[in-house]
């Protein structure tokens, strides 16, 4: 039983999981991520929270043979291997996380790392339902937009190992702030957190007092809530998720421009809402189009779940790096 | 001595070149492009005047030996080797030239086409400034904008051929009429053409009746008159480059955000003008880019000879092709 082991660093947990070749999490576990940069120490942790679980593995499966180690992390440089001035964690500003991992595990030829959104891309492509294709993007909708590009059945790493970076593409020139300090980004808008924007924006404009979301604080809101509120028919609700797929259209009609993909994938908590989200989002995308790609091209449902996504995709980077 | 054959269809003119290994052109000929769709008999033309060109290339070069056909057209498709609804040419909506050249040149094995901007970039890679590079992207300023990408060392066709039309990317929603039809592209603001709008805009704006621009016709402008003006310190003239420049580095910026490359060459007329547009558009550049890629990436006039670029850049694809 071949195993690839996926770990995904987040903010808050690391999550460690030992995947199959069918991308399913055999076993997991979840350790904290300093919030103070103790490198050398957070790696120990990491062997020692991984050394369990394989334990744990082989001692359920006897013929458990564990192929390399897949790292997902935001600003993961796959050529370096390295942690470049990632803004939410807190170690240093540089952190070569393969190298200080390669001394721990030594058994383990394969150990490579990349950003979280190419992680997830890299998990449609070797589980998922980017199977078949050569040329796809994948979008992540979150706290932030993170993308990840496949051309030519590769990755796209660009020059410097950090490509696709199209939640920081322009939709609005001087438009809303963005994380980064540019304003009118992509993220801005399209993220789960520029939803929750759009909802509180509408509902100033509307003086809509009367909106399920007009209870709910800027802090409480989140896209989960405003889905539920455009099933219950609420006009900001449904207004929001007409204006995210109008933006969201728009600005995939560039990457269409660019790449010519096959198929968008969405991924991330807002994907939940199904047409209404997916609806405006291809009708936009469509009427934004040039003519020889409308209709064209097929925008789907990450087939990844949710919840292991990170590690899956993780996981799978071990198993496109050996093919 | 080896040698491969350019053609360049442009919407009046057909180019045909021999082109030496170091980019140079042996010989060229030209013949009109029918205004009216015999594709047949422009066939029969394109192989007379070939034929024509070889014969005096082979009595001066007795060693020559011609390796095969590479063909710039617009709307060009590599994969299929077809031209498709180009608005500028008289043909069938979908033209199967490759395989029409390769009925009447059976003598070659290597008969490839894509489109003008492609090939100017397969140009750069073969002969030009982008020799060492694997990724990088060319964007060409004319009556129109267009783009070549090339991402770990290979063409982005992409899915259907089509991918690099980074021309009709979204740069001011809303705005100014693309020829396309979709408003606001960058097309629309940085061709030569839009270069041209811009200046008029902001005489109009500007009630500008000293300007040496106000003395010329909507028809009659160009960028190279632009340029003159600016270089006699026209006001109005410099701030056509400056806007020019602004809203370029913004489209870049984007660009750089999907695929991090290590280069943007630019091509055409207005890259005449030299600091008067590179330099505006190397600032706003930056100013757009993400920290990781600030000043990172290379903005350079490509280093093609404006005159044969579409010949050679053509040319240049049989050797990408046989490689």
């Amino acid at each position: 039983m071949k195993l690839t082991v996926g770990i995904d660093i987040g903010g808050t947990n690391t999550a460690i999981g030992i995947v199959n070749e069918r991308g399913e999490v055999v076993n997991k576990i979840s350790i904290p991520t300093p919030s103070h940069g103790e490198i050398e120490k957070y790696i120990d942790e990491i062997a020692q929270a991984l050394n369990e679980l394989s334990e744990r593995v082989k001692a359920e499966h006897r013929d458990a043979e564990i192929l390399g180690i897949g790292v997902g992390a935001p600003n993961g440089n796959f050529y370096k291997g390295t942690i470049e001035y990632a803004p939410n964690l807190s170690f240093d500003d540089i952190v070569p996380f393969v190298d200080l991992l390669k001394k721990k595990f030594t058994q383990y030829e394969t150990i490579v790392l990349t950003n979280d959104a190419n992680a997830a891309a890299i998990g449609e492509m070797i589980y998922g339902g980017a199977k078949d294709m050569k040329n796809f993007v994948m979008f992540t909708l979150g706290t932030g937009v993170g993308s990840g590009l496949v051309v030519n059945g590769e990755m796209v790493y660009g020059a410097d190992g950090f490509a696709g970076e199209c939640g920081h593409t322009m939709l609005i020139p001087g438009g809303r702030k963005c994380g980064c300090g540019i304003d009118g980004h992509l993220e801005a808008y399209c993220s789960a957190s520029g939803m929750k924007r759009t909802a509180i924006e509408i509902i100033a404009r509307d003086n809509a007092a009367d909106s399920i979301l007009a209870y709910k604080t800027f802090n409480e809101l989140d896209s989960k809530e405003i889905y539920e509120a455009a099933v219950a028919d609420d006009k900001v609700a449904i207004e929001v998720f007409e204006k995210t797929g109008h933006w969201l259209g728009m600005s995939l009609a560039d990457t269409v421009h660019h790449l010519s993909p096959e198929a968008i994938f969405l991924f991330g908590g807002p994907t939940a809402a199904g047409d209404y989200i997916f609806k405006p989002t291809i009708e936009s995308l469509n009427n934004h189009l040039l003519p020889m790609f409308k209709n064209k091209i097929e925008v789907k449902k990450s087939e990844l779940n949710l919840g292991d996504a990170a590690i899956v995709g993780a996981s799978a980077l071990v198993w496109k790096t050996l093919v």
